[in-house]
């Protein structure tokens, strides 16, 4: 791991990382915001997911993540939301297929497939890293993100029963293969078969059983891509068919923001917090 | 008054607007965050001067304060750090000179004279702006700001007895007239006058025997522009010299970052509550 930032916020230590990734076969970048509690003893870890465009950067400048981790002596870890380089494929036209557009999946179609690796990256090859390196708890671990992230943090959590303790999302993308963004993504990455898409699907996956875990979702009723991308009635009404208890909560007047992910951001963490317990 | 973006965050609003500067001869645009308090009734505000190369966007976005300006009860507004536009003096190969960093000063000399009065931007044209448009209590201001924006806002607070109730900085450049960043405007905007100078210089303004009003200045140890750029011990040396109370605190391993910035921006807001009741 090739340390590129190492900034003090309160009281404990930013930082960004490269290495070499064995599963996405490119360099790959995360931040890791370790409490002042780190400096003394390994502490649990949420993972934060981001959306389409983003790098680890809108987490660790926009969220005001760092204030709560600090107070409830959280590991926030961080990663990229795709491979990246001059040798790794991307669609330069498009915001929301390619580089900055992973969507957390393990592609199976070229030219996607060489790289594009994310859901193993996530699951498996960053943890694992991070708890060889850090002071982090070994498999104390929670997941939460937005949008795509969102979806990613759900997915990864339903698919694993026992990886995550809690799982929470802002304005997730909760029923991708119905929606423009989930079936470009989808279609590019895992081409026509169906049960590849439903198998990465969170609304899919609670219906076809998934064991339940604790789960927190906000919305923000003033979104802009909620009526079109985000269907979280769908996961909500699978939720209840299958009796997995949600917290679904519609926020009044808010947008897809970042002012919208910081203005609940501490109450997911303290959600997190109560389920990261030894 | 034009809005340009209007978005929901911790119950309040944050706003952005353009108007037509009568004082800077420009468009101006400046972003207010409202706390759910100004609801229902008029609200103190504190205003924040921003650091060269910056705009209205990396307080609005990274420095995590309307947290606390809704838990207070405070307005925040945000100006630009220049004029702005295709018409307005520039000079493009400096990030220290000309757009993004006016210094908060009325420039006397060309090209800059016409346009870069930001001095009595932010002394009057803005808050009369403010006071009649928005739910803020005429009169009740405190100031605070970063680097070029953290000296903006104990000069304008030094110069101008009674018209900011506290004054706080982050990082600021303490004593313009001695350091490469000062030398750099002043020369430009204000030519060789010396008396110019030192009537901008917060160091110089205490010297010659400026009114006390309760300050605080956080400023990091480990700061990358500290031993050439701010020299806060000159400031505090001046305070001393002159009984003017000041709490200086020097925050161990700190950088000039926003990441620093929201590591203490609750206790900056926190510190100017205290002194807004009417």
């Amino acid at each position: 791991m090739k340390q590129l930032e190492h900034v003090k916020e309160w009281g404990g230590w930013l930082s960004r990382y490269q290495h070499a990734s064995r599963t996405c076969h490119c360099d790959m970048t995360f931040s890791i915001y370790l409490p002042p509690q780190a400096a003394t003893a390994a502490v649990p870890a949420v993972y934060w997911l981001s959306g389409l465009t983003c790098t680890d950067d809108n987490m660790r400048t926009k969220a005001g993540a760092q204030r709560y981790a600090a107070e409830l002596g959280l590991a926030l870890i961080i990663p990229d939301t795709s491979p990246r380089g001059d040798a790794v494929p991307d669609a330069v036209e498009r915001y929301d297929l390619g580089q900055g557009a992973g969507f957390y999946v393990n592609a199976t179609q070229a030219p996607w497939s060489e790289h594009y690796q994310m859901y193993d990256y996530i699951t498996q090859e960053l943890p694992a890293l991070i708890e060889a390196e850090c002071p982090v708890i070994a498999g104390l671990r929670s997941i939460t993100g937005h949008s795509m992230g969102g979806h990613g943090a759900l997915m990864c959590a339903l698919k694993n029963p026992g990886m995550y303790r809690s799982v929470s999302a802002f304005a997730p993308i909760c029923h991708p293969t119905l929606c423009g963004w989930g079936q470009g993504c989808f279609s590019a990455y895992l081409g026509d078969e169906q049960a590849a898409w439903q198998s990465y699907d969170a609304t899919a996956l609670v219906q076809a059983g998934a064991e339940p875990l604790p789960i927190l979702i906000d919305q923000g009723t003033d979104d802009e891509f909620l009526a079109e991308q985000l269907y979280p009635q769908d996961f909500a009404q699978a939720c209840q068919t299958r009796g997995v208890p949600l917290q679904l909560r519609m926020q009044e007047g808010y947008d897809h923001s970042y002012h919208f992910i910081s203005s609940f951001m501490g109450e997911h963490l303290a959600f997190h917090r109560e389920y990261l317990s030894r």
